[in-house]
């Protein structure tokens, strides 16, 4: 798990970028009515008018597709949860909307495209490089907030802050991980501001 | 969720008990080799040397079946569990015992005998009466444990007993529950321990 970046090969140049776009837009249209798992690349090729060699020739594999989709809904949400937490004025503050704004996005993205958080749950599944880099962002995210509250004083300092914050980012997973968010959708109305109010109790000074 | 009994009919006399312990006992074999989903009431009938209409005089379904096997599995969980929360002699001692118990014993299934595992898993996921029942013995379990850390002054009182024990709950969960645990088994190791200080620390007065 060292390498949490996207590994999708960069677009050579413009005309190779806007021929990327519309085949990564097809497909996104193409997953989202019919499931990642039931389309073909030739499927994909057939609805833009390509053939399936031209398709190839942009994208090693139809996961390669999947994984600019899943990057970009990934990073919806990151955005999401980013913004939240730039607006607020304590690491307290910090935390509680971290940990609700990533459990409403995900159960957002849910209800709203079943398909395309299908496409998330292979990601996390089989550990795709814009999963790991989701998560990654979501683990740092979390040492920051408690390293800036232990520096002003709003948490306590005497446990290890790596394990600490592990042990929150293990609180939130069930929540983060479209995976195992799809399990916890009835509880994902009260379990953010619950679980944030125990983290917050354990983090007193 | 108000029946949380399983609802399996109970044998008729000591006749139908033994009949109805083969069948169990053959399912069992069956099911942990070739799966519950693949098997048939018609492959469990041929294994035992039965009739498929005899079977069905003792149980009303495949599920029938499964919920008599998944009930004694959950059982022996539920008992390990209970056994080490009972050998304790503080209440955070307790909670972490139940924690580290569930997490290994439902860890060790799933290593040990994945088949079965697997009928725990559409046991939760289908919120069969069994699965239901186990969740709320361990959800009450937290509960009491809780109540009597406050009794004795270990934890805080300022809380609401029943919120608080609700987020410990939410808490274990992936680890308590099959559907979440098989994809927690990464943490399964140190999860048990660094959630139990995380919720300890909560907890303090």
């Amino acid at each position: 798990m060292t390498d949490t970046q996207p590994t999708t090969p960069q677009p050579r140049g413009p005309v190779d970028h806007g021929v990327r776009n519309q085949i990564v837009e097809a497909a996104t249209e193409h997953f989202s009515l019919y499931g990642y798992e039931k389309t073909t690349v030739s499927d994909l090729a057939k609805a833009i008018g390509f053939s399936k060699a031209y398709v190839y020739k942009f994208f090693d594999s139809k996961q390669a597709i999947g994984e600019v989709i899943c990057c970009n809904c990934l990073n919806q949400m990151r955005q999401a949860v980013d913004e939240a937490v730039a607006g607020a004025d304590s690491a307290s503050e910090r935390l509680r909307r971290l940990f609700g704004t990533l459990a409403e996005a995900g159960s957002r993205l849910f209800f709203q495209d079943r398909k395309l958080y299908a496409i998330a749950v292979v990601a996390c599944e089989e550990q795709w490089a814009s999963a790991r880099a989701y998560d990654a962002h979501m683990q740092q995210l979390i040492l920051q907030i408690v390293r800036e509250g232990r520096e002003s004083g709003e948490f306590e300092r005497k446990t290890p802050l790596d394990e600490t914050a592990h042990a929150i980012y293990l609180v939130m997973k069930p929540y983060l991980d479209p995976l195992q968010l799809q399990h916890n959708l009835d509880f994902v109305e009260v379990a953010p501001a619950q679980l944030s109010s125990l983290i917050l109790r354990s983090l007193a000074p």
